[in-house]
């Protein structure tokens, strides 16, 4: 055990006090863990840029069910401090990622073999809550909420142990600490997706989560992949993570769909699409630039509240598929650490995707650079 | 051959003249088959009502797409009385059902393994023309539109060989011609499904279409089946079929949505719906009643001209999938024999379905009936 186990530990935490509001770094105290419960000293916390925007659209407040104060940052990686009752999937001292997609392996869930969502501690995790409707996080007595079940904008964080998972402690957390969210979301999506080899592939957006797709469907050995981004300056990053062709839908002959397009230059439309985008009008597009028969859409982008996806029902009808994922359908606990040992081996890329590194003083920045829209993945030194 | 093999032959046949004109039984002529085509003596023709509206849907006018005049009727039962130059799946005297989705075993989706849709003669079965692009009907010279490559409406038709197939003479043709279309359809949309055995069903609508869901449900042995329909009446026809339960979400309290309704009474939803309204909120109804990380939602039922399906993506990113069929993913070649054989083994129900019997002079009266919505299903003694 480390010498702090079983005390209250005063630490730094970038606090979101309301909607709005940038993020403010705070002492806070962090309470012992419980039993079941896992207390992680983060290391480094990522910043999801673009699509998977999650922790802006809490804080900004377009999240209609955002409740504050509250600690954000949903992805990170960190050390094992302490444990508490009944705790045997990880030890003090064990290199750790969070989940806030949980596994607990029980649940009907995660015993059904079909997905990876885990009913677990999903209310209390929706509350901002551990599991026993209580907070660790604290200032001065007034408790501070949780987010995500993992809040990794914090130098200390209590999760639960279906919340976390042990990786090999090779990897370096500066990186690995990526596969929490964004890479891993595109990755498992293509990856766990059967049939993608030989096939044809279009993945829309290539921010983190689109590049990851590209980076899988290279590494299934799909037989054509088409990026399709408004961004030209994608082009490169997109070819550099395995796209064979890329597609502007800007630069198509006025009046041309994007979804029409694709249809014609694959010789009636795709295999396999996926939707990094998050804009429903792009899931459309991309259902729609699927092959009759056979063609399988993926929607991996987290879309605005109130947001709808649309089509006529004939494209399922002759034919089509329309799914989704979270996480990129991965189990975290189960197979995290092998997506971990792939990027020991060079096949999955991490460190590729870092575009900013910020001290933890400077995590606002992250947003900024966010909004600049010239980065893909930020990484903040918690230290 | 038959006496008439290469003859032109004059009959009688429903000719509907333009949109939204009754039909009217005409002297037309049919020309011999060309190479690779198949003459038939239709028997019977069936009537679908409700859903599987095809017909009407030109009739009436509803149908963009709809060309005049021509003759209706997508479903049948006939002899072949002559074939053409290179036939030879069927010959003179076979029993036959004519299939609206042709079969060809050579164009890209025949033998993609994936899909019953195929393209060989899809082109010009649009344009209501022969794969040669000219008709065999006319009056008096003036040419007639064929309808979906079958146009049963015709005490003699010509079909495309790879629209057409053989069954066991055994099985009535008076009962047989029904699997044709919406029979099929529902059934093929359940059996062909994996997954359903043990499972949790839905079936939306309590039509012909749904009520042969239910029919394939019970014999793939699904652990639960729920009929929902807004018409009581169609609770006994439901439990007839196979339902175990009937919902009629009309007698759900003030303000509860169908699909709140069963995701509750199901703990969380069902594996399998199916839509066989071609109601397109009854569609959304149907994937969001759904369970969460696994469900499963067909659409079968057609939907009217324009009419767009939608749901928030987050149904689709927690692990529902939005897929359809036509023709219940059925090949009309390869399998219906077999389902012909089921019926006669007394797996597949028919007989079951026919409210209704018409003599040919009478044929407008299958519509009356149709819109009176007492009737399931309608017979033609096309004699
Ligand atoms: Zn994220
Ligand atoms: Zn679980
Ligand atoms: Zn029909
Ligand atoms: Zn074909």
């Amino acid at each position: 055990m480390s010498d702090t186990a079983g005390q209250v530990i005063t630490c730094k935490a970038a606090v979101c006090w309301g909607a709005g509001e940038p993020l403010k770094v705070e002492d806070i105290q962090v309470a012992p863990p419980e039993a079941h419960e896992v207390r992680i000293k983060i290391l480094y916390t990522g910043r999801c840029a673009r699509i998977c925007h999650t922790d802006e659209y809490t804080r900004s407040g377009a999240d209609p069910e955002g409740a504050f104060p509250v600690i954000l940052g949903h992805e990170g990686g960190g050390i094992v401090e302490s444990v508490g009752e009944g705790v045997d999937s990880v030890k003090v001292g064990d290199h750790v990622i969070p989940l806030y997609t949980a596994e607990c392996k029980k649940c009907k869930f995660c015993t059904s073999g079909k997905t990876n969502l885990c009913s677990s501690v999903r209310a209390t995790q929706g509350q901002g809550l551990m599991p026993d409707k209580t907070s660790r996080f604290s200032i001065n007595g007034k408790p501070i909420l949780h987010f995500m079940g993992v809040s990794t904008f914090s130098q200390y964080t209590v999760v639960a142990d279906v919340s976390v998972v042990a990786v090999n402690p090779k990897a370096p957390l500066e990186k690995v600490c990526l596969l929490g969210c964004g890479i891993t979301t595109g990755w498992g999506a293509v990856a766990k997706q059967p049939g993608v080899k030989d096939s044809t592939v279009a993945v829309f957006g290539c921010g983190c989560v689109g590049l990851s797709c590209l980076n899988a469907a290279q590494l299934v050995k799909a037989s054509r992949i088409i990026a399709v981004d408004t961004n030209p300056a994608k082009e490169e990053w997109a070819r550099k993570f395995g796209a064979t062709e890329f597609v502007n839908p800007k630069q198509l002959p006025q009046g041309t769909r994007i979804q029409d397009h694709l249809v014609e230059i694959t010789d009636g439309g795709l295999d396999f699409t996926f939707d990094a985008t998050g804009n429903v009008d792009v899931m459309r597009a991309a259902l729609e630039a699927c092959h009759k028969g056979w063609g399988v859409s993926t929607i991996i982008g987290v879309a605005a509240a109130g947001k709808e996806i649309s089509t006529r029902p004939f494209q399922l009808v002759t034919g089509r598929v329309w799914r989704g994922t979270a996480f990129g359908g991965v189990k975290g606990r189960t197979e995290l650490p092998g997506i971990v040992e792939d990027y020991l081996k060079g096949a999955v890329k991490v460190d590729e995707y870092i575009t900013h590194e910020f001290k933890f003083e400077d995590i606002n920045k992250g947003f900024d650079a966010m909004h600049a829209g010239d980065c893909v993945r930020a990484v903040v030194d918690m230290s």
